[in-house]
C-alpha cells in the first residue's frame, strides 16, 4: 500500500451521522420533574428509550435523580435491571403466564392489567411469602390494557386480595392528551376519579408527556413522560417546550444534471419539468427514512429546504438541489435530515406519522454519536 | 421461591415470534439461479439481508453456490468480508473519499458511480500497483447513481484509463421492472445497449429480482436478485413464484368487551358501532408494525381475518375479534401478523408501502427464530 492513499484525508466514509444529545435528555427530564413537583417523575424508556439507546440514557436519568422507570416488555425489564440495579422498574405489558419467576427474580414491578395478571401476581406473592410491589392499571378510555369498571369493582370488594398483591399505584392512561380541548380528557379524568374511590388508599399515576401540560388535575402522584424526554413536542400546535435531542445528517454520494422529461427513481414517479440538478444522498427506508415521504419530504442544506424527488429507496434518497448555486454542494457533503431546520415532528409530518414512529424506526445502520455523556464533565 | 411457580407452564412470555425460513431463502436462490443460467446469480444482501440477518443468510447462500454478493455501504462490505473470506463483495454506494484503503484491505469491489469514483479507484490501483476489480455503473433511467452518457463517453475515449481500474462488469439498474408493460423497461434496455457499445469488451450486470421475469434480454452476465430471495413477489399482480420466508406472530395480552360508542386507542379514532370484543396484541410500531395500517390492517386467527381498530401504538395493536365465538381466543394466544394467510406484500399494502420496507423495518425487539439453518441436516 502506497503512502499516497494513507495520507489522504481522514476517513469521511460513514454515510450517515445520528447525533443524540444526552444533555438535552437530562435537561428535559429535569424540566418535566420541576413541572410535576411534588409528584414523582418516572421515565418511560421502552423500545430502547424510543430508539435512542436505553444503555446510555437510563444511567444518566438515574444520575439526574430519576428512580422509577417504565418499560413495555419483560425482556426490556430484565435488560434495564442489569443497567440499574436499584431502580424501580415497571413492565407495562403485565405479568404474562410463565413470566412470574422472572419478575420476582429481577424485582420487576408488573402493571396488572386484568384479573389474570392479578391472579398470577397474587399467586407469586403467596409463593414467595412476600408483598411484592405492583401497579394496578384501570382503563378510562383506551380500551387497550387495564381493568374495566366491573373488574375493578369486583377486585375492590375483596380487600384481603387487594392487600396481598402489593399495589403501589393506581394507574390509567390518557388517549388524547395532545389535544387539550378533546372532551375525552375530562371524561377520562372523571372516570379515573371514580376508580380512585374504589381504592382510596392508593397513590395514583396518570399523566404521560402531554398530560403534564393539561394541568395538575391530570398528574397524580407519579407522572410518566416518554416522548418529551426525547425532544418530541408534547404540545402539538404550540412551540415545543423541550430541547431537541436528535440530529440526523446524511452524505451526498453523487450530483447529476437531468434534462426536461427525465424521470428520477423507481416507478418513474417524478419527471423534471425543466433542466434540474439532483443530489443522491446515502440514506433510505432501511435507515428509517420513511418511504411515505417520497416526493413530499425535504432535506436541508444550510438553511435551504430542498424537496425530495422520486421515491425513497432502501439505501438512497434523491433531492432537487436546482435552487442552490452550482458547485455549492459537492459529493461528500453532509445534509440535514433531522435537525435545527426540520425537527423530528416536522419530519414525521412529511411521512404521515408522528415523531415517536420516526425515533423508534431509526435504523441500526446509522452511525451513532452521543453528545454530553461524560458523567464527570 | 416456592415450587408452585417453578412448576408452572414453560415460559411463554415472549410477546412476538419472527420465524425466518432459511431453507426458503436457499431454495429461492436456487430457483432464480436456474432461471438466470447461464448468467451468474449474485445475491443482494444489503441492509442486513433486507432485515433478516446477513450473518445467518450469507453463509448459506455461499454453501448453495453463490459467489458474488452486493451490499450498499462500506460498513456492510467490511462486515460481510468477515463472514465470507473468499466471496466477491461489491459495494453499491461507490468508493467515497477516504474509503480507498478500507476497500483495498478488505478486497471489496467498488461500484464506480461517477468520475470521482473512477478517479479514486484509479489512484488506488496505481498506489497498490495492482489491477483491483471494480464494476462500472451507468445510469439508464434511475437518475440516482451511475455515470451519465457524456461521462461514460468521456471515460470510454481514454482506453488506457479504463484498462487500469479493473472493470469486471458494466452495470445498470432498472426503475420499473415490477411493471412489465412500462415503456421505461425497453428504453432502459436500449440505452444499456448503447452504453455497452462504448465498452464492448465488458461483461454486463442488469436484472434485479423483477428484471429476471422480463426475459433474457434483461439479464446480462450477472444478475442481482434481492427481494425475491426473501420471499417478496417479484411479479406483482401475478402469483408469487417465490417461497415465503418470514412468519410473524404476536401474543394476545388482553381481551375486553366494549360497548356501543366506546372508543379504542389514541385519538379515539375508532368507536364501536355495536357491542364488540377487542383483543390487545403485543406488537406495535416500535416492532415495525406500521402505524399507517391503523384502522386498515388485519391480523389472522386461524384463517379468519380480523380488522385492526384504533391506532397502532408503540408496543400494542388492537383488533376487533367480535366475529369469533366467545372464548375461542384467550390471553396468551399467538395471532398471525405475517404468514400463510397474509403475506408480506399484503401486509405492506395495508400500510401503504412495499414488502421491502416491511422487512427492513422489522424491529430489534422481535424474538427471532431461524428454521432450516443446520448445515449438516
Amino acid at each position: 500500500m502506497n503512502a499516497s492513499i494513507h495520507h489522504g484525508p481522514l476517513s469521511t466514509a460513514f454515510p450517515t451521522l445520528l447525533t443524540i444529545d444526552l444533555d438535552a435528555v437530562v435537561e428535559n427530564y429535569r424540566q418535566l420533574a420541576i413541572r410535576a413537583d411534588p409528584a414523582q417523575t418516572a421515565a418511560v424508556v421502552k423500545a430502547d428509550a424510543y430508539g435512542l439507546g436505553v444503555d446510555r440514557i437510563a444511567p444518566l436519568l438515574w444520575q439526574a435523580g430519576c428512580r422509577f422507570f417504565f418499560v413495555a416488555t419483560l425482556d426490556e425489564g430484565l435488560h434495564l435491571r442489569n443497567i440499574l440495579p436499584d431502580a424501580d422498574i415497571a413492565v407495562l405489558s403485565g405479568v404474562t403466564q410463565g413470566s412470574e419467576v422472572e419478575f420476582v427474580t429481577a424485582r420487576l414491578i408488573p402493571v396488572l392489567n386484568d384479573p389474570g395478571d392479578v391472579q398470577r401476581w397474587s399467586a407469586a406473592c403467596r409463593a414467595t411469602q412476600k408483598l411484592m410491589p405492583s401497579i394496578l392499571h384501570v382503563d378510562t378510555g383506551m380500551a387497550r390494557l387495564g381493568m374495566t369498571t366491573i373488574q375493578a369493582e369486583t377486585l375492590a370488594q375483596d380487600r384481603a386480595a387487594v392487600e396481598k398483591i402489593g399495589i403501589q399505584f393506581l394507574m390509567s392512561h390518557l388517549a388524547c392528551p395532545d389535544e387539550p380541548d378533546h372532551p375525552k380528557n375530562h371524561q377520562q379524568l372523571n372516570l379515573f376519579r371514580s376508580f380512585r374511590m374504589l381504592f382510596p388508599e392508593l397513590k395514583t399515576s396518570f399523566a404521560n408527556s402531554s398530560g403534564l401540560f393539561l394541568g395538575r388535575d391530570y398528574f397524580g402522584d407519579l407522572v410518566r413522560p416518554g416522548c418529551a424526554l426525547y425532544g418530541i413536542n408534547p404540545t402539538p400546535g404550540k412551540p415545543n417546550p423541550m430541547r431537541p435531542v436528535v440530529r440526523l445528517m446524511a452524505r451526498v454520494l453523487q450530483i447529476r444534471d437531468v434534462m426536461t422529461g427525465d424521470s428520477v427513481g423507481y416507478g418513474a414517479t417524478w419527471q423534471a419539468s425543466k433542466p434540474s440538478r439532483i443530489a443522491t444522498i446515502a440514506i433510505g427506508y432501511a435507515d428509517g427514512f420513511f418511504r411515505s415521504a417520497s416526493n413530499i419530504g425535504h432535506i436541508y442544506i444550510g438553511s435551504i429546504a430542498l424537496p425530495l424527488v422520486g421515491r425513497v429507496s432502501m439505501d438512497l434518497i434523491t433531492a432537487d438541489i436546482t435552487a442552490l448555486p452550482a458547485d455549492s454542494v459537492r459529493s461528500g457533503d453532509m445534509v440535514e435530515i433531522i435537525g435545527p431546520n426540520r425537527d423530528v415532528d416536522q419530519v414525521a409530518q412529511d411521512a404521515g406519522t408522528i415523531g415517536y414512529e420516526i425515533l423508534t424506526n431509526l435504523g441500526q445502520r446509522l452511525h451513532r454519536q452521543y453528545r454530553g455523556d461524560n458523567p464527570l464533565a
